[in-house]
C-alpha cells in the first residue's frame, strides 16, 4: 500500500476534480505484476492502467490500490467492473470511496466472489486527496482562508493602502498555495476596493497555464472593467450572502473542493460566523500600524473566553528575496480540535 | 580573551547597576598566573580578583580585560590604579568603559608606561553587557516592548476582558523575560484596569528574591489600593507623560539599564512615536477576536508607507504545558536597521 500511495502521489499530476490514486498488482508470490496511477481528469484510472501492464498475470492477483475502485462510467468505465473480468482474487483499498456518486465498488467486487478489505493506511490516504475528501463527505468544498496582517491586526492602513503589506516573498509563496486550490473566492468588497485580478502567477510573473475558478461572492452588481471580469481564467459571480449556500453551489455545480478565500474582513467574518473555515493561513508582516482597517470584521465576540480558538499546526519564516524587504511570517492554523 | 569573556558570563552573577566583567593574567610565556571575574555590585571587580590570584607573578604580566579597567572609586578603588601597582606590562582590553564616571583607564595606564590595547572581540564584550553598554551609550535605559495579542491584532475583547489572551506557558515565558530587567515600566491606565502586581515570578507563582523596580508613568494619582504599591517590591510612579524624561530619569536617578515596558496600548504608541522602543517581544495567541482593544494605540500613521518597519530576529513556538491551552507563538523584533 505504502508503494500504491507513492505511484498517487507521484510529481506532475495536475490538480483537477479527480483524486489521487495509485494501484500494485501482486502475483500470489508476492511478485509486483502491474503498477499505475491517475494522472487527471480524462486520462485512465490508476486499476485499468495497472491491469494493462499485468496482462494475463492479472488472473488470481491481489490489487492494492489507495482509493475504493469506482462503480460507476464516467469518462471511463468502472474499474470494479475492470477488475472482476481481469480475474483478480482479492483487492485491498485504504480508503473507500466517500463520493456518493462514485462508491460501492467493494460491494460489487464481493457480489462477484472476490475478497475485499478495506482501512489499510487509510489516514495517508485521506490525507493525500484531503480537499476531495473533504469536500465529498461535507458536500462542499475544503476553505482554506488567507488573509495579511500587520502585527497589529491591521490588514490595510487608515486611507486604505493596502499594497503592500506583506512582502515579495510573502505574496510569491500566495501564488504557491492558490495553485493548490481549484477555486479563489472574494466579496464584492474587496473587488470594488482593491480591484485584484485573482489569478496564480509564476515567480516572474506570468500567469501558470491552469488557473482557478475565480468567485466573487456578494449581492451587489460588479463593474465591467474589474480585473477579475478578463479573459485570463473563467470567472462566477454568486449573488449570495449565505456562505453556505456558496460553498454547496460551488461543490454540486461547478465540482470544486478547494477554496482559497482570500478576504475582505467582512466577508471573512460572515466565513468565520457559518463555520466553513477549514484552513487559516495568516502572513504576518512585522509591522505597525496603530490604526487602519482590521484584518478580521465584527464577529459578535465580546468577551475573551468566547474568543475563536485555533490550532497552530505550521510557523514558516518567510525570507527577503529583494532588497528593503522585511521578513515575514506564514502561519498556518485550523479551528481548535475538541478535546 | 575568549577566555576572559567566559568567565564574564559565569553564571550565578546577579543582574546588578554594574556589568559583567572577566580578566586573565598571562605570564610572559603565555601561561595563565590569575583569573577572575565580576560576581556583582559590591563584590571586587575581576582585575582586582585576577591580581590577588597571581600575587606576586602579576609583575610583568599581560592582563586581559573584557571591559575597560575602571579609573574611579567606586564601591571598589580605581582598577587602573591596581593594575599600575601590581607592575603589570601590557593592558589588552575588549569594550572601552562607555560610562562616563567610570571611564579613561587605558589613558591612566598608558601615562604610567603601560602599553595599552583594545577592541578585540568588542562586539561580543558589548553583546555580554546590551542593555548596559546601551544605556551608558544613550543616557537611557534600553527599552523592550512586551505586548499580548490575538492573531487579529487584539489585547483585549470588547468588554475589557484580557485575561488571558495568551497561554500559562507564555505568561511563565513572560516572567523569564522580566527577571532579565530591571525595571517593569506600565502605564496609569494600566495600573488603573488591570490592576497587575509587577513582580517577577517563578514557575511555581512564587516571588523571585531579587525584584526589578517598578515603574508607573501617567500624571493621574494612583488608587492606594493598587497591588503595585504592596510591599513586593520597589515603585516609582513618574508623573509625566514625556517617555524620553521618564526614561532619563530611570537612568540618571534610579541607575536603571533594562527597562521591561508591559503598555497598555496608549503609552506604547508614545514610546513608539518618541523612538524609545528598542525591542519588541510579541506574544501571539491564536485567537480571533474581531473586536476590542488594539493592541497598539493610535501612531499617526495613515498611509501602508509609513507603518513603522521591525526587523524579525527570533521565533519561538511555545508549546501549551496545561490542559486546554493554545499553541502561542513568541515574536522578537527590533526597528528595521538603515540599509
Ligand atoms: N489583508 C488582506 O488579507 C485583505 C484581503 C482582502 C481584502 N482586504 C481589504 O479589505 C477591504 C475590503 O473589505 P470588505 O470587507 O468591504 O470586502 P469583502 O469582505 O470582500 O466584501 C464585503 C461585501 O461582501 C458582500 N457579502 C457577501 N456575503 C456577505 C455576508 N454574509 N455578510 C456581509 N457581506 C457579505 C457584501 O456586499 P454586497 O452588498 O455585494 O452583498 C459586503 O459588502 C479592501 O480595502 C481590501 O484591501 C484585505
Ligand atoms: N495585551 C497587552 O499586552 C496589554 C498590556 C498592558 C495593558 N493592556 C490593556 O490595556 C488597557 C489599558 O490601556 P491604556 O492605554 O489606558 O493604558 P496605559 O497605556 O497603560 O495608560 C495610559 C495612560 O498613561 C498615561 N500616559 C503617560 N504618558 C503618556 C503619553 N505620552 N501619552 C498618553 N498617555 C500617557 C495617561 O494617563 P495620565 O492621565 O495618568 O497621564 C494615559 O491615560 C487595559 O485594558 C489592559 O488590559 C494590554
Amino acid at each position: 500500500m505504502q508503494r500504491a500511495l507513492r505511484l498517487a502521489g507521484s510529481p506532475g499530476v495536475p490538480l483537477g476534480p479527480n483524486p489521487r490514486v495509485g494501484c500494485v498488482l501482486l502475483a500470489p508470490d508476492g511478485s509486483v505484476v502491474g503498477e499505475g496511477f491517475h494522472r487527471g481528469a480524462g486520462s485512465p484510472h490508476a486499476e485499468v492502467e495497472a491491469l494493462e501492464a499485468a496482462g494475463d498475470s492479472a488472473r488470481g492477483a491481489t490489487a492494492i490500490v489507495t482509493l475504493e475502485p469506482c462503480n460507476h462510467t464516467g469518462r471511463t468505465g468502472p474499474c470494479s467492473q475492470a477488475l472482476i473480468e481481469a480475474g483478480v482474487a482479492k483487492v485491498v483499498v485504504a480508503q473507500r470511496d466517500p463520493n456518493p456518486v462514485a462508491g460501492g465498488g467493494l460491494e460489487t467486487l464481493a457480489d462477484a466472489g472476490i475478497e475485499v478489505e478495506h482501512g489499510l493506511l487509510v489516514d495517508d490516504a485521506r490525507a493525500l486527496n484531503r480537499a476531495w475528501t473533504f469536500a465529498h463527505e461535507n458536500g462542499r468544498p475544503f476553505v482554506t482562508w488567507k488573509f495579511a496582517t500587520t502585527l497589529d491586526g491591521r490588514s490595510a492602513a487608515a486611507d486604505g493602502s493596502s499594497r503592500w503589506v506583506t512582502s515579495v516573498t510573502a505574496r510569491r509563496d500566495t501564488h504557491v498555495l492558490r495553485a493548490l486550490c481549484d477555486t479563489m473566492l472574494v466579496g464584492t468588497g474587496t473587488v470594488e476596493i482593491d480591484d485584484p485580478q485573482l489569478t496564480v502567477r509564476d515567480a516572474d510573473d506570468r500567469p501558470l497555464p491552469q488557473q482557478p475558478l475565480r468567485v466573487v461572492m456578494g449581492e451587489r452588481d460588479l463593474a465591467a472593467d474589474r480585473r477579475v471580469l478578463d479573459d485570463a481564467a473563467e470567472t462566477v459571480h454568486l449573488r449570495t450572502r449565505d456562505p453556505i449556500e456558496a460553498l454547496k453551489t460551488l461543490y454540486a455545480d461547478h465540482e470544486r473542493h478547494h477554496v482559497f478565500f482570500e478576504g475582505g474582513p467582512t466577508l471573512a467574518a460572515a466565513f468565520l460566523e457559518a463555520g466553513v473555515v477549514d484552513e487559516v493561513v495568516a502572513y504576518v508582516a512585522p509591522l505597525l500600524l496603530g490604526a487602519g482597517r482590521s484584518a478580521v470584521g465584527e464577529l459578535g465576540i465580546t468577551s475573551i473566553g468566547d474568543a475563536r480558538r485555533l490550532d497552530l499546526v505550521d510557523t514558516v519564516v518567510l525570507l527577503p528575496e529583494e532588497d528593503g524587504e522585511l521578513i515575514n511570517l506564514r502561519l498556518t492554523l485550523r479551528p481548535e480540535e475538541e478535546r
